[in-house]
């Protein structure tokens, strides 16, 4: 084995499931404390977190990821128990194999052996770590960057390892995501019964036409990093059960993905006007649950494109498409961050699993990335 | 306080939701068997009936009812409890005061005074009482019937004290009522991740302006007798609880108040037509909870219209607008079938409540119609 997959199987051995590390960050401090770096303990609430850096000059190149994984739902639906990691037919199995203890320990074998190379590399090399990126992600990557802004320290290129890669590790890179806007629309009617429909105002009748022009509106276009901005009502509810009483009012809980040619405080202005324009009585709770955040072209995007294509070969393509992750808390201060970790097939399923192969080579890709930028 | 809204708060105060009797018709059969009647429990299932007689010849004259109620709603948002009786500003307010326990100790009393002034009446005098009325009405009216028809015993004239009325006791009496044609429809569409709307389909979305045209459709206008028919969505539920998944299903319970200018299989086919224009995956579950059926001017009808006048000095309207009521059960026997009752503006409603004079007036009106027919 590899030392890239013993790291790995060593972390994904531990259950740390969100938000218990298990362990997890007490391996990976010793190690890194081992080749120069100085560790710092971040705990909030019941969140394990570290930062970790070695030299003290810019730029700071920060490897970012959580030592947290996904629950496994029914482990008797796993071919092999889900904290007992092997590598079978060239894939390692196991709860967090891709998710992302695989790039957890590359990030580290590639530390270590771009160190021995280069002890007196230029800037800094930095990880922030985390145990809530799965959960409420309140007290993770979140809390650890106010702490590095409260006294100014800054990360200039942060490199998430979240998996990335659809069917070989390289093959797109994210360098943005968009931004998450959620809502919980209210619709007031009156409450009254069926038979008598002029006596009452059925809030589901009067918000159907509305909604249905929710859901057919173009937000935008999208954009080159962006694809369109979308609207998706995830949850609706109104009724009392009974079949016979119109209800007093309509719930419906749905959620922007967003690019970069809106802001949500447009979204929440276009929305109220189509809401308006069918003379609803409603309210609107609404959550931002992240910025849209982008890493154009420059120093981060350029070394990881050239690195994929001299380490495995391969065009990389850049993409915000996906979920949110914590580099939405690591953008807003300024760094360019892109994520890029292994292929993403099996997050969060049963079976998790990875190419062995694939984690030897994103180990390859980190380390000369940093090449690039620190030698 | 008079006898009958001393009886009303009596019957208000007992918790009878929907099948729960909470000892109404034992308070009911009390009084009744005090003063000759020959009372017949008839439980079904979970729901308490009984039928209850005083006499043997015909014609037979019946009051029916129900004694359960439709739940609170949110009891907060009530001004007063909602099974606490009182008469504030001359109003009875509580849960059921106009739909149906008003009506219910009108009768009693009205009976007890009719059977004072006449112990030895003509015909017979009747109560069939029911506790799901509000509720699916599997257990009630309708098997009590089957019962009477079963030893054919016949009902030839009924009075059911539904909240008949609009602005004053006595200004609407129901001669008929429209059909009801319940439904349960269920979209289809493809369960995903809401930043990944391409790999979905959101059956919310799919169905909304199906559900608009529904809601705007003109079904008919109505005739001499009927109002137009009537769409109404009673409940509307779909989602995961999740914020972040598309849910793959979409539950609209609707009921259809319809006239006899249509028949239930019309709406079928004309509902599948609007759907299947929007290309919506669907089911239906269909449920025929009445017919439509109209009693014209005679006897009964009469009775009712001279006693308002003589009572309450109003020309009375006659109408088969409003809900389903268990005259439904008991018309298609031959019976001619009136409803008659108190105003109904806040049935089902939180805050219900009906004229306490107007609840006096009823007592004298069912009576006078009592004097009429079988004096």
């Amino acid at each position: 084995m590899t030392p890239t997959l013993k790291l790995a199987c060593e972390l994904i051995a531990a259950r740390s499931v969100t938000p218990d590390d298990a362990g997890c960050q007490d391996i990976m401090m010793q190690r890194l404390g081992a080749v120069g770096f100085n560790n710092e303990r971040l705990r909030f609430d019941d969140v394990e977190n570290f930062w970790s850096r070695r030299g003290d000059q810019k730029p700071v190149v920060c490897f970012a990821g959580h030592t947290d994984v996904v629950p496994t739902g029914p482990e008797a639906k796993w071919e092999f128990p889900p904290f007992e990691p092997q590598i079978v037919d060239g894939m390692l199995r196991g709860r967090g194999a891709a998710d992302m203890k695989g790039s957890l320990a590359a990030m580290v074998i590639a530390v270590e052996n771009f160190v021995a190379k280069h002890p007196n590399h230029k800037g800094s090399i930095a990880f922030l770590i985390t145990s809530d990126e799965e959960g409420p992600a309140h007290n993770g990557t979140v809390k650890v960057v106010e702490t590095l802004e409260a006294r100014n320290e800054k990360i200039d290129m942060c490199i998430v390892g979240e998996p990335s890669s659809t069917n070989q590790v390289g093959d797109v890179i994210k360098n943005g995501r968009r931004g998450s806007l959620g809502g919980i629309l209210r619709v007031k009617g009156i409450q009254g019964h069926v038979a008598y429909p002029h006596l009452a105002k059925n809030p589901i009748h009067l918000a159907a036409p509305a909604l249905a022009t929710l859901a057919n509106e173009v937000w935008d276009n999208g954009n080159e990093f962006f694809p369109a901005t979308s609207f998706q009502i995830s949850n609706i509810k109104g009724g009392t059960g009974a079949t016979n009483v119109i209800p007093g009012e309509l719930e419906v809980v749905f959620n922007f993905r967003f690019s970069t040619e809106l802001t949500a405080d447009i979204l929440k202005t276009r929305t109220q006007a189509i809401l308006d324009r069918y003379e609803l009585d409603y309210d609107i709770e609404w959550a931002l649950n992240g910025q849209p955040f982008l890493t154009d072209r420059g120093s981060l995007v350029n070394a990881c494109v050239d690195s994929i294509r001299a380490v495995a070969g391969i065009e990389t393509e850049l993409s915000t498409s996906g979920g949110t992750s914590d580099g939405r808390f690591i953008a807003p201060t300024g760094a360019q961050v892109v994520e890029l970790g292994p292929c993403n097939a099996t997050i969060h399923k049963v079976d998790e699993q990875i190419s062995a192969a694939d984690l030897d080579t994103l180990a390859a890709l980190y380390e000369n990335i940093l090449e690039r930028l620190l030698a």
